[in-house]
């Protein structure tokens, strides 16, 4: 097992990384002693890992409770929470209680805002059952939902107690969502770190073979990158911008498919193609780098267009998007792999012909699972 | 003009406290610099004062836009915080933006949870247009909606970035309201302050014929007492547990009589005489000063007796507050008038005795205003 911290003073928490990992009573202990645990999970990971975790949570002597919500991101709203919230208050579970999310990202996001406010707050431990779980969103403390006019309006930074993430539930995983978890990792190799992105591109192949050995590689780099972000800019004033690399891109490409249409994964993968050809023609990337990124991308299944979507439609969206500071759009671009830059001074024009670049009619809409 | 100030390291704030706040620039100018204004208040407010607090705004740089909501403890819930969010985002309004919550407890506790979330949080001001909110609510952080099972079951721990109180907007303030706001005040006193209970005892024809000087003491005061509190113990997990004074009770008979019948402050005056009541009959404090609060509550117009509710449900009701720590209650009780405690070993027949004694069938349901 290995163990990556996250440096953040009074919040500073620990990620555990291993195979078996929620058979552990022991790694679950310290966050329980004489409190409840609420698991907040679906109907998905209910059948194949809940009884093991609430054994488990119960060896570590809390009194366990569950509730079983419906998969997908149109779970990711008010309504389900309000299901959270009456479920906590019909069982009478307090401020004394500590909230396990259960799931992927969709399950942390909604179980982790649950726990920013509930009762103004109560602590909470991730036990991501994903890979993109696992390697981003468990880690870093953003949590939400969605709101009709946009993907992660209303939410609150709020640190978990300890992440727990075990290799071994991705044998469960599908293999469009190890894809889609595989974007994020491309996305901490480029974005952030070039060794990482040379080892990505030797074992990438291990990776999607499910490999415990890879698969345990790619998770640990990815966290202690997050980590290292997070624990400089908690709140996303500076560099922690930069783990949005795809991601303006690619929540305009999720708004105009309709949410849940990709994966989130699969809209960040064509998304950071769209801001490494944005890159090329501002002339700070070498297209042979951009050729690279596509290529990895390709090789892991994962779209590199986008289908009949006009470029002007996801201008707008970005607009509306929250990175937009004062309506000023800025963008992460790469320099090189492992290299990148925040610009806020490119105008609309080069942005719409980088993204038309990338759009194309006869485009996959359904990704093959 | 007074300046009480907050202590809360890098979320320090200042509370202003004048006649005509809201008519100056210079005292909101530092908050908005470059920032959009969004006004969060009620049909009741708004035609008072948001045309003259929106020229203030505008005079201090900021483009200003508002939203009017309807007016009472009702509108604390997830639809109209929907509607907020709904506003903000189709007026484009994003993180650079500032809300401010003109309006009384209610509005505060709504547009702070706002503020709290929306794109996981804004900056906020208070400018509390009622007694209560100015001597209470508005200070200390605490946000957050009505849940159908519970009061402030959803919220945030949020402080805003300044409270603006203009204690001439009193002046417009409803009698009733006015008594439910000198509930909160006498709190501060019998909880916290021998001295300022005993000015009280003075001046409480003063505060009710709205002598400015006075409400200004009074203002002041409560917001030193609370703010040396909060600064303290900002999540309350330990002695902002004493500004809970009369709370406990409060919620429990709010939730009886169902939310709205009866003002917060009425509800908390009456719940004040209970908890007096349970300090006598657990030896701690003398019958004449339990006396004493009960005629100055009486004084101020305030209920000091509940009408016909069983003295069995209130006790269910507090126990699924969040207040009780797994499932156990805890008092705040007085040992004299200025001294309070807290005690967690209350048998439950000594509280149903000490409630009995407070409610009576004849009591008036309806609190003339």
């Amino acid at each position: 097992m290995e163990t990556v911290r996250v440096g953040l003073a009074e919040r500073a928490y620990r990620i555990e990384i291993g195979a078996g990992t929620i058979d552990d009573p022991q790694l679950f202990a310290p966050y329980l002693a004489g409190r409840r645990a609420a698991v907040v999970t679906n109907e998905v990971v209910a059948p194949l890992y809940l009884e093991r975790l609430a054994r488990t949570l119960q060896a570590a002597g809390a009194r366990t409770d569950s509730i079983v919500l419906p998969d997908g991101e149109r779970t990711k709203e008010w309504g389900t929470l309000e299901r959270v919230f009456d479920w906590l208050l019909a069982e009478r579970i307090g401020r004394d209680a500590v909230l396990i999310a259960l799931g992927g990202g969709v399950i942390g996001d909604l179980a982790g805002f649950a726990a920013a406010v509930y009762q103004r707050g109560v602590p909470f431990v991730q036990v991501p059952t994903t890979l993109l779980a696992q390697v981003d969103s468990s880690v870093g403390g953003k949590t939400g939902i969605n709101h009709p006019r946009g993907k992660n309006m209303v939410g609150a930074f709020h640190q978990p107690l300890a992440v727990i993430s075990d290799i071994a539930t991705l044998d469960t995983l599908p293999d469009r969502e190890l894809r889609a978890g595989v974007a994020e990792v491309i996305k901490h190799g480029f974005a952030l770190d070039a060794g990482f992105a040379g080892w990505l591109d030797g074992h990438l192949e291990q990776l999607l073979a499910r490999d415990r050995a890879a698969l345990a590689h790619a998770v640990r780099r990815s966290c202690v990158l997050k980590a290292e972000i997070v624990a400089r800019d908690e709140r996303e004033s500076g560099p922690r911008a930069m783990l949005n690399f795809g991601h303006t891109f690619g929540h305009a490409i999720e708004a105009a498919l309709g949410f849940g249409v990709w994966l989130h994964g699969e809209a960040v993968a064509a998304g950071m193609v769209m801001a490494a050809e944005l890159s090329v023609r501002l002339g700070v990337l070498a297209p042979a780098d951009a050729m690279r990124l596509r290529a990895l991308l390709e090789r892991a299944g994962l779209p590199v267009f986008v289908p009949a979507i006009s470029a002007r439609q996801l201008l707008d969206s970005m607009r509306g998007d929250k990175k937009a500071e004062a309506g000023r759009l800025r963008f992460v671009l790469l320099s090189s792999p492992g290299q990148s830059l925040l610009r806020g001074d490119v105008d609309d024009a080069t942005v719409i012909e980088a993204m038309a670049a990338c759009i194309k009619p006869s485009a996959r809409l359904a990704v093959p699972s």
